[in-house]
Protein backbone atom coordinates (compact mmCIF):
# COMPACT_ATOMS: atom_id res chain seq x y z
CA UNK A 1 0.00 0.00 0.00
CA UNK A 2 1.41 3.50 -0.90
CA UNK A 3 1.67 5.51 2.14
CA UNK A 4 0.95 8.43 0.01
CA UNK A 5 -2.26 9.33 -2.48
CA UNK A 6 -0.99 12.91 -3.53
CA UNK A 7 -4.40 15.36 -4.57
CA UNK A 8 -4.12 16.11 -8.45
CA UNK A 9 -6.43 19.04 -8.02
CA UNK A 10 -9.88 19.20 -10.13
CA UNK A 11 -11.33 16.94 -7.16
CA UNK A 12 -9.23 13.54 -8.44
CA UNK A 13 -6.49 11.96 -6.50
CA UNK A 14 -3.24 9.99 -8.24
CA UNK A 15 -4.22 6.72 -9.11
CA UNK A 16 -7.44 6.42 -7.83
CA UNK A 17 -10.48 5.88 -10.60
CA UNK A 18 -13.37 7.35 -10.88
CA UNK A 19 -15.97 5.15 -11.40
CA UNK A 20 -19.82 4.61 -11.34
CA UNK A 21 -21.94 5.40 -8.20
CA UNK A 22 -23.83 2.17 -8.46
CA UNK A 23 -23.81 -0.36 -10.89
CA UNK A 24 -27.52 0.82 -12.87
CA UNK A 25 -30.20 2.45 -11.71
CA UNK A 26 -32.28 4.56 -12.53
CA UNK A 27 -33.05 6.23 -9.06
CA UNK A 28 -29.41 8.27 -9.20
CA UNK A 29 -28.52 10.96 -11.74
CA UNK A 30 -25.24 12.44 -12.09
CA UNK A 31 -22.63 10.61 -9.29
CA UNK A 32 -19.98 9.29 -9.80
CA UNK A 33 -17.31 7.42 -7.19
CA UNK A 34 -13.48 7.46 -6.01
CA UNK A 35 -12.36 4.65 -3.22
CA UNK A 36 -9.89 6.61 -1.44
CA UNK A 37 -9.88 3.34 1.09
CA UNK A 38 -11.20 0.31 0.37
CA UNK A 39 -11.17 -2.26 2.66
CA UNK A 40 -7.62 -3.44 2.09
CA UNK A 41 -6.64 0.16 4.09
CA UNK A 42 -6.08 -1.81 7.41
CA UNK A 43 -9.45 0.11 8.89
CA UNK A 44 -13.01 -1.02 9.77
CA UNK A 45 -14.48 1.89 7.45
CA UNK A 46 -14.19 3.19 4.08
CA UNK A 47 -13.67 6.44 2.58
CA UNK A 48 -15.09 7.28 -0.93
CA UNK A 49 -15.50 10.55 -3.09
CA UNK A 50 -18.96 11.06 -4.39
CA UNK A 51 -19.28 13.97 -6.48
CA UNK A 52 -22.83 14.81 -8.23
CA UNK A 53 -23.03 16.77 -10.96
CA UNK A 54 -25.39 19.62 -11.39
CA UNK A 55 -28.89 19.40 -10.42
CA UNK A 56 -28.28 15.84 -10.29
CA UNK A 57 -28.93 13.82 -6.89
CA UNK A 58 -27.55 10.67 -4.95
CA UNK A 59 -30.68 7.68 -4.42
CA UNK A 60 -32.99 8.13 -2.40
CA UNK A 61 -32.35 5.12 0.61
CA UNK A 62 -31.83 3.74 4.19
CA UNK A 63 -30.29 1.23 5.68
CA UNK A 64 -29.11 0.08 9.26
CA UNK A 65 -25.28 1.39 9.25
CA UNK A 66 -24.74 4.77 10.00
CA UNK A 67 -22.96 7.01 7.20
CA UNK A 68 -20.93 10.47 7.76
CA UNK A 69 -20.54 12.60 5.09
CA UNK A 70 -18.36 15.86 4.98
CA UNK A 71 -18.88 18.33 1.94
CA UNK A 72 -16.10 19.07 0.05
CA UNK A 73 -17.14 20.88 -3.26
CA UNK A 74 -20.32 23.08 -4.09
CA UNK A 75 -23.34 23.50 -2.91
CA UNK A 76 -26.70 21.32 -2.12
CA UNK A 77 -29.13 20.07 -0.05
CA UNK A 78 -29.58 16.89 1.91
CA UNK A 79 -32.80 15.47 3.22
CA UNK A 80 -32.05 13.37 6.34
CA UNK A 81 -34.83 11.63 8.33
CA UNK A 82 -37.78 14.39 8.25
CA UNK A 83 -35.05 17.62 7.45
CA UNK A 84 -33.58 19.03 4.68
CA UNK A 85 -30.37 21.31 4.95
CA UNK A 86 -28.36 23.42 2.71
CA UNK A 87 -24.91 22.44 3.10
CA UNK A 88 -21.75 23.82 1.62
CA UNK A 89 -18.23 22.74 2.25
CA UNK A 90 -16.74 21.16 5.34
CA UNK A 91 -20.24 20.91 6.62
CA UNK A 92 -20.40 17.61 8.25
CA UNK A 93 -23.74 15.28 8.28
CA UNK A 94 -24.51 12.47 10.32
CA UNK A 95 -27.01 9.99 9.12
CA UNK A 96 -28.06 7.33 11.54
CA UNK A 97 -29.42 3.91 10.87
CA UNK A 98 -32.79 3.54 8.92
CA UNK A 99 -32.68 6.82 8.21
CA UNK A 100 -33.75 8.24 4.61
CA UNK A 101 -31.49 10.14 2.81
CA UNK A 102 -31.19 11.85 -0.33
CA UNK A 103 -28.38 14.41 -1.50
CA UNK A 104 -29.10 17.06 -4.51
CA UNK A 105 -26.45 19.23 -6.04
CA UNK A 106 -27.95 22.69 -6.69
CA UNK A 107 -29.05 23.51 -10.16
CA UNK A 108 -25.70 25.45 -11.14
CA UNK A 109 -23.10 23.72 -9.09
CA UNK A 110 -21.76 19.95 -8.16
CA UNK A 111 -21.78 18.53 -4.68
CA UNK A 112 -19.12 16.96 -3.81
CA UNK A 113 -18.55 15.02 -0.46
CA UNK A 114 -16.53 12.31 1.46
CA UNK A 115 -18.69 9.31 2.57
CA UNK A 116 -17.46 7.29 5.58
CA UNK A 117 -18.98 3.92 5.97
CA UNK A 118 -18.12 0.95 8.20
CA UNK A 119 -16.10 -1.64 5.55
CA UNK A 120 -19.03 -4.35 6.62
CA UNK A 121 -22.14 -2.82 6.43
CA UNK A 122 -25.80 -3.97 4.94
CA UNK A 123 -27.77 -3.26 1.91
CA UNK A 124 -29.08 0.15 1.10
CA UNK A 125 -32.98 -0.46 0.21
CA UNK A 126 -35.70 2.20 -1.53
CA UNK A 127 -38.60 3.20 0.00
CA UNK A 128 -41.85 0.96 -1.25
CA UNK A 129 -44.82 2.37 -2.97
CA UNK A 130 -46.14 3.06 0.74
CA UNK A 131 -43.48 4.06 2.65
CA UNK A 132 -43.04 7.35 -0.41
CA UNK A 133 -46.59 8.05 0.27
CA UNK A 134 -45.63 8.87 3.70
CA UNK A 135 -42.65 10.42 2.90
CA UNK A 136 -44.78 12.31 0.69
CA UNK A 137 -47.43 13.61 3.50
CA UNK A 138 -44.67 15.92 4.10
CA UNK A 139 -45.11 18.73 1.55
CA UNK A 140 -41.34 19.83 1.61
CA UNK A 141 -39.93 16.17 1.48
CA UNK A 142 -42.58 15.21 -1.61
CA UNK A 143 -40.73 18.48 -2.87
CA UNK A 144 -37.85 17.74 -2.28
CA UNK A 145 -37.21 13.87 -2.74
CA UNK A 146 -36.73 12.56 -6.03
CA UNK A 147 -37.21 8.53 -7.04
CA UNK B 1 -27.33 13.47 17.23
CA UNK B 2 -27.43 16.07 15.37
CA UNK B 3 -27.61 15.20 11.78
CA UNK B 4 -25.39 18.53 10.71
CA UNK B 5 -22.50 19.88 12.33
CA UNK B 6 -21.80 23.34 10.36
CA UNK B 7 -18.22 24.15 9.24
CA UNK B 8 -18.31 27.79 10.58
CA UNK B 9 -15.00 29.17 9.03
CA UNK B 10 -11.70 28.92 10.56
CA UNK B 11 -11.28 25.20 10.20
CA UNK B 12 -13.21 24.90 13.35
CA UNK B 13 -16.95 23.16 13.75
CA UNK B 14 -20.16 24.56 15.33
CA UNK B 15 -20.23 23.01 18.85
CA UNK B 16 -16.77 21.38 18.47
CA UNK B 17 -14.48 22.06 21.19
CA UNK B 18 -11.13 22.62 20.61
CA UNK B 19 -8.57 20.34 22.75
CA UNK B 20 -5.59 18.67 23.55
CA UNK B 21 -3.83 16.72 21.16
CA UNK B 22 -3.04 14.51 23.86
CA UNK B 23 -3.47 15.08 27.75
CA UNK B 24 0.52 15.47 28.41
CA UNK B 25 3.66 15.03 26.99
CA UNK B 26 6.75 17.01 25.54
CA UNK B 27 6.84 15.08 22.89
CA UNK B 28 4.67 17.09 20.63
CA UNK B 29 4.84 20.76 19.86
CA UNK B 30 1.35 23.15 19.07
CA UNK B 31 -1.17 20.41 17.99
CA UNK B 32 -4.91 20.83 18.91
CA UNK B 33 -7.78 18.51 18.25
CA UNK B 34 -11.21 18.29 17.30
CA UNK B 35 -13.37 15.31 17.33
CA UNK B 36 -15.78 15.28 14.74
CA UNK B 37 -17.03 11.94 15.16
CA UNK B 38 -16.22 10.14 18.28
CA UNK B 39 -17.81 6.28 19.02
CA UNK B 40 -20.97 7.31 19.55
CA UNK B 41 -21.71 8.66 15.48
CA UNK B 42 -22.62 5.07 15.20
CA UNK B 43 -19.32 4.12 12.82
CA UNK B 44 -16.74 1.87 13.94
CA UNK B 45 -14.05 4.82 13.17
CA UNK B 46 -13.81 7.74 14.18
CA UNK B 47 -12.97 10.93 12.68
CA UNK B 48 -10.84 13.89 14.01
CA UNK B 49 -9.44 16.90 13.01
CA UNK B 50 -5.94 18.14 13.85
CA UNK B 51 -3.77 20.91 13.82
CA UNK B 52 -0.34 21.82 13.90
CA UNK B 53 1.02 25.38 14.37
CA UNK B 54 3.81 26.75 12.47
CA UNK B 55 6.75 24.79 12.71
CA UNK B 56 5.32 22.10 15.10
CA UNK B 57 5.20 18.53 15.55
CA UNK B 58 3.09 15.62 16.33
CA UNK B 59 4.32 12.48 18.48
CA UNK B 60 6.91 9.98 16.83
CA UNK B 61 5.10 6.93 17.32
CA UNK B 62 3.42 3.76 16.21
CA UNK B 63 0.94 0.99 17.30
CA UNK B 64 -1.14 -1.92 15.82
CA UNK B 65 -4.21 0.21 14.18
CA UNK B 66 -3.80 1.91 10.77
CA UNK B 67 -4.45 5.55 10.13
CA UNK B 68 -5.76 7.40 7.28
CA UNK B 69 -5.32 11.19 6.95
CA UNK B 70 -6.64 13.77 4.48
CA UNK B 71 -4.61 17.08 4.87
CA UNK B 72 -6.93 19.59 5.00
CA UNK B 73 -4.88 22.94 5.81
CA UNK B 74 -1.24 24.42 5.60
CA UNK B 75 1.94 22.46 4.40
CA UNK B 76 4.26 20.66 5.92
CA UNK B 77 6.45 17.28 5.49
CA UNK B 78 5.19 13.23 7.48
CA UNK B 79 7.32 10.83 7.72
CA UNK B 80 5.98 7.30 7.17
CA UNK B 81 7.85 4.72 7.81
CA UNK B 82 11.58 5.43 6.17
CA UNK B 83 9.78 7.88 3.71
CA UNK B 84 9.70 11.52 4.21
CA UNK B 85 6.73 12.89 2.02
CA UNK B 86 5.97 16.97 2.11
CA UNK B 87 1.96 17.17 1.72
CA UNK B 88 -0.22 19.47 1.02
CA UNK B 89 -4.09 19.79 1.22
CA UNK B 90 -6.22 17.02 0.34
CA UNK B 91 -3.59 14.45 -0.13
CA UNK B 92 -4.43 11.02 1.17
CA UNK B 93 -1.48 9.29 3.98
CA UNK B 94 -2.30 6.08 4.54
CA UNK B 95 -0.29 4.72 7.46
CA UNK B 96 -0.53 1.04 8.03
CA UNK B 97 0.39 -0.88 11.36
CA UNK B 98 3.64 -0.65 13.74
CA UNK B 99 4.71 1.77 10.98
CA UNK B 100 7.00 4.94 12.74
CA UNK B 101 5.07 8.47 11.64
CA UNK B 102 5.66 11.59 12.63
CA UNK B 103 3.97 15.08 11.04
CA UNK B 104 5.61 18.27 10.93
CA UNK B 105 4.23 21.83 9.83
CA UNK B 106 6.03 23.92 7.48
CA UNK B 107 7.84 26.81 8.95
CA UNK B 108 5.76 29.23 8.29
CA UNK B 109 2.14 27.47 7.94
CA UNK B 110 0.13 25.55 10.09
CA UNK B 111 -0.69 21.59 8.92
CA UNK B 112 -4.35 20.82 9.43
CA UNK B 113 -5.34 17.04 9.03
CA UNK B 114 -8.69 14.75 8.90
CA UNK B 115 -7.41 11.40 10.84
CA UNK B 116 -9.27 8.46 10.82
CA UNK B 117 -9.05 5.30 13.04
CA UNK B 118 -10.55 2.49 14.39
CA UNK B 119 -12.53 3.25 17.55
CA UNK B 120 -11.31 -0.09 18.93
CA UNK B 121 -7.70 0.31 18.88
CA UNK B 122 -4.23 0.07 20.67
CA UNK B 123 -2.56 2.61 22.49
CA UNK B 124 0.58 4.51 20.61
CA UNK B 125 3.96 3.65 21.53
CA UNK B 126 7.47 6.08 21.12
CA UNK B 127 10.34 4.61 20.21
CA UNK B 128 12.98 3.52 22.78
CA UNK B 129 16.39 4.69 22.76
CA UNK B 130 17.94 2.00 20.79
CA UNK B 131 15.06 2.03 18.38
CA UNK B 132 15.82 5.90 18.13
CA UNK B 133 19.20 5.30 17.27
CA UNK B 134 18.46 2.80 14.58
CA UNK B 135 16.08 5.06 13.18
CA UNK B 136 18.61 8.19 13.31
CA UNK B 137 20.90 5.41 11.15
CA UNK B 138 19.14 7.27 8.47
CA UNK B 139 20.61 10.72 7.94
CA UNK B 140 17.50 12.26 6.11
CA UNK B 141 15.34 10.71 8.76
CA UNK B 142 17.82 11.68 11.72
CA UNK B 143 17.68 15.51 10.51
CA UNK B 144 13.91 15.49 10.31
CA UNK B 145 12.63 13.60 13.73
CA UNK B 146 11.33 15.30 16.66
CA UNK B 147 11.76 13.32 20.13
Amino acid sequence: MKPLLRYQGDFQWEGVPVGPYKAEGTHFRGVTRQTLLGPDAGLRCELRYFEIEPNGHSTLERHDHAHAVVIFRGAGRVLVGAEIFDVRPFDLVRIGPQTWHQFRSAPGAPLGFFCLVDCARDRPVQPTRAELGALRTDSQIAAFIRT
